[in-house]
């Protein structure tokens, strides 16, 4: 597999498909012949396309070439002057795609607004896009001959992005991860619009002459009566996993080169054929509220939620601990005074809490500490999931945190097809920067109430909605600080949230 | 921790506290001032003993003793016809406890049947106790001053154990596990009657001249302002998992001396203050069926929900993979004609499929493969946490499965006290037998319909459902097999099932 990760990094790091620089690894014959040269927008691509993040059409291929100066999305058509006021810790002022031009794919609202001073700049990013996809060409790069009524894929694609430790990773994510998507779904064009199972295997490499066959015929005829089935969607989640894998990967292979900066959560949404696919890795949330009814897409990964996962991984690999940290959790840091007495722990098995006798080793930090937004891992980080951070180690050690973050995602699916939905339905996407502050009731209730004031068919009531979720969560300027009504701080986190419709692409605008 | 796993199974190994055979641990001095000698049933304790497994009155405390030729639950009461009734495969006749004997405690209802023939004896054990925790004593040996209003404590204890590869480890462990968790319980009967948050720390060792402090008193003025807090409830748990782990580790040692047999799927019930603790490690079943309303109480272990869990650890260590296995699943075996190729595939980070290049150690047979009851670990148990199996091998190989396999339970809580439960609320246990043929909704239909020709104080209803339940799932002798009303095969397993009614202690005998 290592040889399809660097084939696909190293198409998507090359700028219109040139071999990237530095010594060849061994394996870079084969992968450059497994992923034809092709120009990282393909001919004849984008037919819809409109919002792009940090310039997409010009984008620089190369991850690290986007580590340039402070940026916002480009869909939000800053001038310099609002480049500055969308950079002000002091106004905080809401930033949204203007009236005036053209507006996000599929109606969607955004807005989003900058921390109010933890961090230089506004450190979330976010993009909207319309994603063209073309199936594999032949060894020649001429456009295979599609099937009847087969043609390529188009996608809708959604992210949020919250970087932390630089803003780096978070703007690297916004430009590549949607082509890492295409790239994965390329295998797919053929398959995902024949109803029929798809196939086991594919044709060795889709570049090489004379595997012009189409892969589905070869699948079935060798098939065991006891294969197991494996659904389309799964097919595009698998998709979606290994765009994350691949993306992460291409992060850690430049920060030998250009440093990328940090790491970042990712939220995605990929509507495809009739289903929104919800991928999350960090601590962002996407919820539906449909009908005033709230449905969870996604759930947080944590130090805690991820506690028996993380103590696992030290338990096995206890070098990865180093002698500085225990895999045991304790309600609070062990003291020396405490050896031999009996205290409680918890190990990567347990739910719940028993008693044990302290020895010299559980002296040693946690591996996991800490409660709601103070939990981190090896007393560094507060997320366990997402992509970059492969420099981050522990603060005065050598020890790298990597080995315990995961960048894959949890995908969820949801059927647009499935449920009439009505102009007031709509997915929510929002860092933490939001949820910190609004439980989902308290969303569904602003969704509620900005809806409702707008006509169904005006276009700018998601942009509204979006907008009133940022200043619910943002709060104003009162007794030293940043409060909400009931007088409670707001959050003074990056905040960003996406608003889309679910009444389908372009019903409303 | 080892320490106190190996004194409390020494203790419990012990019958009358003597300490075990062979030879003495290095840490065994310890281990015995740690676990005061106490006999496993404790004077003054159980105030209303009823049914037990295999006679625990005078159960022999060791393991291996259980090994003794067939048996069936003590409560049953079987006279020698009956046993050999119990025991035929052809009229695989449904058992309950007569109704002339003394009743299971709290009304609870069971029945079983032998398998069909797939193994020469029932290999289900079940177990149903009330048992006396007493706390822990001082090294005087005389009782600790129980606090104002504080006594020992007492728990009602259900077990089903489906045993799997020869009967041992579910005689033993419906023997014994029981014993285990009082053993645990020990330390929190102060502390689990005290309202107030519990300690961090305890005294070093219980047994220990000087060690007399109320354990409660060691560690709030300890506490630093930022621990966790600890609920009575996770303490329970706590104690729970422990013990399901002591017990396992029980089966290991003793496996040396005298073999205990195969392994078990164990599926526990704890009432204590108000709660249930529903503790599962397996594929048996908990549901509770409330006012018509069904509440899952449990899930199933097994390679295809586990699948994720034995991926990463077969990736890990790939040294418990030999070189005969591979972490990775495909649909189905990949064939050597196939190399080269691309064929779906999914790691441990995977829920959806991607195609990956076949390679050689691809050929490998995967750690996880097939699908619903032919599920498997290692081409060879269909079931992944549990208690025993301690010898299982891979067939024809020296490859030991157990690293793969969990002893711990996943433990549910359910508050009673917050509803007010009817005669007709249940809390319905099954093996697998019973849950291969009846759907959670089709075991609510069969709780209504059974009850419903009851008087709600008619002390037999329970077992009337109970054996309602077992017969539904067995069905009758028709076109040479076993059938059910809708002519598809009945369970051809051994099916047991206990009925609890929620209505409290005693409430409806």
């Amino acid at each position: 597999m290592l040889s399809r990760v660097r084939s696909a990094v190293a198409h998507l790091v090359s700028s219109g498909g040139a071999p990237p620089p530095g010594p060849k690894s061994p394996d870079q014959p084969e992968a450059t012949s497994l992923l034809p040269a092709v120009p990282p927008e393909a001919p004849g691509s984008p037919p819809a396309k409109a919002g792009s993040a940090s310039g997409s059409a010009a984008a620089p291929a190369k991850a690290a070439e986007a580590r340039a100066s402070f940026s916002r999305p480009t869909f939000l058509q800053l001038s310099p002057a609002g480049l500055r006021r969308a950079d002000d810790h002091a106004g905080r002022a809401v930033q949204s795609p203007p009236d005036t031009g053209r507006r996000l794919p599929w109606s969607t609202g955004y807005a989003e607004v900058i921390n109010a001073g933890k961090s230089r700049h506004n450190e979330d990013q976010a993009c909207c896009e319309v994603v063209y996809v073309e199936g594999r060409r032949s060894g020649s790069g001429a456009p295979r001959e599609p099937g009847p009524g087969q043609q390529g894929l188009c996608f809708y694609y959604w992210g949020l992005f919250d970087g932390h430790a630089g803003g780096g990773a978070a703007e690297v994510a916004s430009r590549l991860l949607h082509r890492h998507i295409r790239e994965q779904l390329k295998d797919l064009v053929e398959i995902l619009q024949d109803p029929s199972p798809p196939p086991l295997c594919l044709p060795s490499t889709p570049g090489t002459p004379g595997s012009s066959d189409p892969p589905h015929l070869v699948g079935p005829h060798s098939c065991w009566p006891s294969q197991k089935e494996v659904t389309h969607d799964s097919l595009v989640v698998g998709a979606i996993e290994s765009a994350f894998q691949l993306m992460d990967e291409q992060m850690a292979q430049e920060r030998h080169g250009h440093q990328v900066e940090g790491g970042c959560c990712a939220l995605v949404v990929v509507y495809l054929l009739g289903k929104m696919y919800v991928a999350n890795a960090g601590d962002s949330r996407a919820i539906i509220v449909r009908n005033g009814e709230i449905i969870p897409m996604s759930r947080e990964f944590t130090p805690e939620t991820e506690r028996q996962r993380l103590q696992l991984l030290g338990f096995l690999k206890p070098e990865l601990l180093g002698s500085e940290f225990t895999h045991l959790e304790f309600p609070r840091r062990v003291q020396p005074k405490e050896l031999g007495q009996r205290m409680l722990y918890r190990d990567q098995n347990m739910t719940g809490w028993a008693y044990k006798h302290i020895e010299l080793e559980d002296l040693r930090f946690p591996l996991v500490c800490g409660e709601g937004k103070k939990a981190r891992v090896m007393a560094t980080i507060g997320v366990t999931r997402g992509l970059g951070d492969h420099n981050l180690r522990v603060c005065s050690s050598s020890l790298p945190i990597k080995p315990f973050l995961s960048c894959f995602p949890e995908v969820r699916v949801y059927d647009l097809t499935q449920y009439e939905h009505c102009p007031d339905d709509v997915l929510v996407l929002g860092t933490d920067g939001l949820w910190d502050v609004t439980s989902d009731a308290e969303a569904a209730a602003t969704v509620d109430r900005v809806l409702s004031t707008y006509e169904p068919n005006d276009p700018s009531r998601y942009t509204a909605l979006a907008q009133a979720l940022v200043l619910g969560a943002r709060g104003t300027p009162r007794d030293r600080g940043w409060r909400l009504p009931n007088n409670k701080l707001g959050s003074g986190d990056d905040i960003s949230v996406f608003v889309i419709p679910l009444g389908g692409p372009g019903s409303y605008s």
